[in-house]
């Protein structure tokens, strides 16, 4: 991996880190469902898009001022990101012209594709002629320790579900913004490819060797100033029974201090699989709080973050203020502020 | 990795395969604490250990017949097994030559050690020349699965630990052998490398990308006839924060009809760690057997295999009998035959 990513080991750890900003590519897609990736970074790194480039005859937008790689290495872009690419998804052929002109213009190419860029012989080629990185953001950095499970200074909080998909990255995103709009030190730690994409750094945990899950955890959140908050997005559930390994070697290593549980409105059964109704609110926050007591005996649980998308405002209301009279606990979804997300924020710093 | 490892796909998935039986290459060992993997072969695989060979002037044995590659593989051996490599460990510079002369032989090499084979050029060459395989248990097959959290037919024993490195592959081992001694259709499922060689095939589990070890599991152990049993290799503990995620995986990717508990007398803390106490045995059932539940509602825990190597027989009865009587439930130590290993096999087929 040493020829395709610039690891700068540090007394911090290793991580990804990635130059910004960013050149949006969105290959050619049509419509902008295939553009997860894109739209992500728009609505949590707008500072970092700076314009958008697609095949000729593509029809999809994001929105962004359309440049080409010149264009985009004059106005400040550094790499060009696959956005096109469905997070798992191939690198299309016709993408490589496009792509070696980008590295021709000077920018690194950052990908969260299943494809790994290097194995195109071409873009290999010329990353390596021209000094450019190809940089996949699925990779794990080498070098992983196991974990030691000695406690870190610093707070750090952790978003878990009850399932996959409901919207952790998306929580975690809010809760830090919130946070330092509040005036607090606080960093987002990503643990999947978008989110490594907008924070810039972070370890993609689910492609990590299992026995190095919970040392990539804790490399992730080091020791940090007393009033410090770390953020750490959570991956897959500990109640689904095809990643909740994962996701306990996350949970030991992060060591949180607060969790916030997210769920999604009406979901009842895992998505994906035939048989795995989703656990209660009270029983996933209690077994949640079980497992992580074991490298953090004085964890606690802030309330829910409910994904309510879909439903009309006053429907969402209605829905947060039941599930929070319901178990006791501040509820509310971070892509409405409002009130109740300020309370479900005071419960977190609490 | 498809140049080192001959995976053959099938119907029951993707695992090692190892050919046997075994030459067994001490390296330059001077004495027998660096034969930890050859002298487990020795014990649960003395049918497959054809002879031992070593560097000239090596002190250590282990008491088999010794041959060069060339006899051995006349008295039947088809790969040579580095039985010196502490797992984990390098493959030395003085053993290629050893090496070398096992491939020209027409032995194959498997290796737990942490080098991979393929990596020497030497090696490799010769091998590929030869038409030999390269064969690294450390490395996973290529092409695991998502867990699907489908229920499979057959029965299912896990053995789960308290802790690491206290008897979980050594009980499923005793267990496997009696089982079959009282008739029934038994396997043992290895998850790691030492118990890959004994085997002859298994997934090292560990060293599997965190998404897939529940697959891994799966794949594991496959649908089998109802009578079946399969008996699979523990890794780890739910109380070990370095490696309780690699568990979690394993444990629900397998789908345990009965857990049996592993634990070492006398022991209180996790090794190696500070500031992690174990579980009691009745905390670490309920917690697992919680877990269990997830893909087998119906999983039990049949009893406790007690590690009491370091005492005299009377005293490991008393130990057992205090543990028994304790938490109500068969202890045996199945490195000591007898009634207590006897009631503790007939509470697993109960």
């Amino acid at each position: 991996m040493s020829d395709v990513i610039d690891i700068a080991p540090s007394v911090a750890g290793v991580r990804i880190d990635l130059p910004q900003p960013y050149l949006l590519f969105l290959g050619d897609a049509d419509d902008t469902t295939y553009l997860k990736t894109g739209q992500g970074l728009i609505d949590w790194a707008p500072g970092l898009c700076v314009a958008e480039y697609k095949c000729a005859g593509a029809a999809a937008s994001l929105g962004l001022p359309v440049m080409r790689p010149r264009e985009a290495y004059a106005a400040g872009a550094r790499a060009l990101v696959l956005a096109a690419a469905s997070i798992g998804g191939a690198i299309r052929p016709g993408w490589i012209a496009c792509l070696i002109e980008a590295l021709e213009a000077g920018l690194d190419i950052v990908s969260g594709a299943h494809d790994r860029l290097a194995d195109d012989p071409r873009l290999k080629r010329v990353a390596e002629a021209e000094g450019r990185r190809l940089i996949d953001v699925r990779s794990p950095p080498p070098g992983l320790p196991i974990a030691t499970g000695r406690r870190r200074s610093g707070k750090r909080l952790l978003t878990v579900g009850t399932d996959c998909a409901l919207g952790k990255k998306y929580t975690a995103l809010a809760l830090t913004g919130t946070f330092r709009t509040r005036g607090l030190a606080a960093d987002f730690r990503a643990t999947g490819q978008t989110g490594i994409m907008i924070a810039g750094s972070g370890i993609p945990i689910d492609a990590v060797v299992s026995d190095f899950v919970a040392g990539a955890a804790e490399l992730l959140s080091p020791d940090a100033d007393p009033a410090h908050w770390d953020v750490i997005e959570g991956q897959g559930s500990l109640f689904h029974p095809s990643y909740a390994g994962v996701s306990l070697g996350l949970l030991h290593g992060s060591q949180p201090d607060v969790l916030v549980l997210c769920h999604a409105h009406g979901r009842e059964r895992i998505v994906g699989l035939t048989g795995y109704p989703l656990p209660s609110i009270g029983r996933a926050i209690e077994v949640t709080l079980d497992q992580a007591r074991l490298t953090n005996p004085r964890v606690r649980c802030a309330g829910v973050s409910l994904n309510t998308a879909g439903l009309r405002a006053e429907e969402a209301e209605a829905a947060m203020a039941a599930l929070s009279s319901e178990w006791g606990m501040p509820v509310a979804d971070p892509m409405r502020p409002g009130a109740a997300f300020d309370r479900l924020v005071d419960a977190c710093l609490a």
